[in-house]
């Protein structure tokens, strides 16, 4: 693997999330694989559980890592091609990420979208000028778009869960929230399931569509209840409108996930990526129920990123 | 050890004096112990000391160290069972503290009180969530009402530098301060020598006395300098009210440490926690003297961190 | 070597950079010299190559690292002798840097001029005071006056690039910014070149004027083009004025340095400490062009600081 964006860059996630289940039960087999090889780690926005377990699975594998929180520790880089730099941007980025290439192996970036211009964040400039200019394998730690070392965790728990001799029934369902959030995690969930051998439906209040390149594979309603049916699984999660970009359209009045909500599916276990607002987007009932899963998804984030970086590292 | 946030957390205190010491001799000897476990280290505050020696008896045990200070790095936490969270708080500690404990085998956590509501940070809130919800051991790095790594640091100081043949006065005296600072350092401190091989004298204003439960074992006197007479260590340190709760009482004059008083007593060692503000608490004549053992309680902060996480991972 | 902070601190400056060159070719080799030794990285101002390249220095040498932002986690640092701290320092640097030296074998520090009054910035005052009172060797990062690491690192590329059987004339020249700019890069790279086997020329506008003490083996001149005639190699820097000190006199209208400037030269190579201000210090066309060697400098700073950490291990 050259490098880590989306589903598109993995050749075989089947592959990919055995490996993860294989690191789980051996996470130190492959500490000589990272032996004097440095991870950084850029983060353009706050982190706890990215971070944490990136960490986590570049020590499992032996390597160095430095973190490096631009925003605080850093400066204004500049974007801008050509760009006459007379004012508040210390440093291109051409030069930042081409030094950062210098000094590392592989580099883990995380930036959030502005959600104010959506071709701005759509083109996913900031990450797409990591990749050209730092000569090194780049892993997204959540991009504009995109959060793919979270789904691949997802995806891992879903096969370390799913009820036997049966392709499960994956629902993901737009909750409330109290501010606009980007549409990330359900745009990489939506391209991730679509890959995998499950059955994908997608409920959102009017006006929430994803963009369609990443729900091809699934079944989009407005009906919540519709939706939740049968199911086995249940993705919880905000985001903001894609087609009015960034809005909060609706209070979303009713779309909280609750006991009454889990009665109309097959017992499903409930997924969250977390950071998740309780009584808004989920029930405290279900947090702290048997059927929530989200404890095992943020723990599965450190095998996620080791089989990420096992694989990478063994390209080198 | 299970967790280490109190004296009471401790069977015996004098055979962890004893394991420090026995680590300052040998701080490499058990660099196997830690191998692939990792500590995780929680800033809600900053902090200098206690975060250095703390790393460095973890890297001493050969365990891995990962840092978070959340107030800078994270977000903002929810505490309060039940909560509707369409507030500010980003995330409920049931997540978060559970998710760090996925990550890490041991947890340091260290925060301020308020000092606004006794109540409020007596109950240590924020300490016992982390310990009810993290699922694995817990080290106070100092929390409302404790800073137990810092007193048992002490106490091995004390140790090392007692008069043979004799048990030691030691008197813990309030000095003034600029501004309203917590009672933590002197309640451990109280509570700790009131556990060890001492005779313990308070000294302080009027209005200062501290928590009943910390000082059962103490003389305490408003009279600094019938405390300060034929003492063998005088520690210093200021505190706001406990009564009056986190107020600052008087300016305290006459209260400073210094070489008159000092005259006073056994030639006594003088102990602070740092940092300190020279010339307001203590005068430059104490510090910069060979009465002073400051710099030595502070190095002994990596071995009394080193002592607790021994004794925890053992269990581990 | 028992500190580094000037050229001054380098017994042969050649054979220092031949171990660097020695260290890039065999970054591992020493690995075992830095086992239980920790090195403490003090940044009271932002920094991204300097950070890096030296943890990666420290980390390729076995060596422990722990990073302190004394300006985000840290607090207020006291440097007057005998102050009464009744204000808004915490701690006094006497108890700072002794304590920091009982956790490390070595100490980095970064700080930066405040450019405002030109006495107080070249007395070095907080370098002096961390070298008197931490009692283990420092290293600096970057001070009021001097970059003693990104100098050798220069040195470093400059012997790889140098033309064969000739002694090169290096060029440094003065550059427009947008901000008043310290002198350190520049004192420090005219007072490495000044040692070194090469033919040195300062050029810049009137009143920017380096401190002789670092220009005793220059020729220096306002005419940049006369300045640039065959060049080997072309440094270009911005600097704040040292006479009226700390003011920018200019704006340098025509003193960028592009390819028509570069034609003056023998095809010189051009560097660059970074960050860069583009089309303002240095043109696009250089920095992308194939005579930069700004990435080279910037990977370079590793195998300076591990050359300095393994000649100061040596010692200890």
């Amino acid at each position: 693997m050259q490098k880590f964006t989306s589903v598109q860059d993995v050749a075989n996630i089947d592959e990919l999330v055995n490996e993860a289940l294989h690191l789980k039960q051996n996470p130190y087999k492959y500490k000589q694989l990272g032996e004097n090889k440095t991870l950084g780690l850029i983060f353009l926005n706050p982190s706890l559980r990215t971070r944490l377990s990136t960490q986590k699975a570049a020590l499992n594998l032996g390597m160095n890592v430095m973190v490096m929180n631009l925003d605080k520790e850093g400066w204004a880089l500049e974007t801008q091609e050509g760009a006459i730099m007379n004012g508040t941007t210390v440093e291109h980025i051409k030069e930042a990420a081409a030094v950062m290439g210098e000094y590392c192996d592989i580099l883990g970036i995380r930036s959030f979208p502005k959600l104010q211009n959506r071709d701005e964040d759509y083109n996913e400039e900031l990450l797409q000028q990591f990749i050209d200019y730092a000569g090194i394998p780049i892993v997204s730690l959540e991009s504009a778009t995109r959060h793919p070392l979270q789904s691949l965790a997802d995806l891992v728990t879903i096969t370390e869960k799913k009820p036997a001799g049966k392709k499960p029934k994956v629902v993901l369902t737009w909750a409330p929230h109290v501010k606009p959030i980007p549409q990330c995690v359900a745009n990489s969930f939506a391209e991730w399931m679509g890959q995998a051998n499950v059955e994908l439906v997608i409920t959102h209040p009017k006006g929430y569509d994803l963009a369609e390149e990443f729900t091809q594979n699934a079944t989009v309603t407005t009906n919540q209840d519709e939706a939740l049916k049968d199911a086995d699984f249940v993705y919880v999660k905000n985001w903001s409108s894609y087609i009015d970009y960034g809005k909060v359209l609706t209070e979303g009045e009713g779309w909280m996930m609750n006991n009454e909500k889990l009665a109309l599916t097959n017992n499903a276990k409930v997924m969250h990526c977390l950071p998740v607002r309780r009584n808004v987007e989920l029930s405290d009932e279900i947090l702290d129920g048997s059927n929530s899963l989200v404890l095992q998804q943020a723990n599965n984030r450190t095998y996620a990123a080791q089989a990420v970086l096992k694989r990478i590292l063994e390209t080198l």
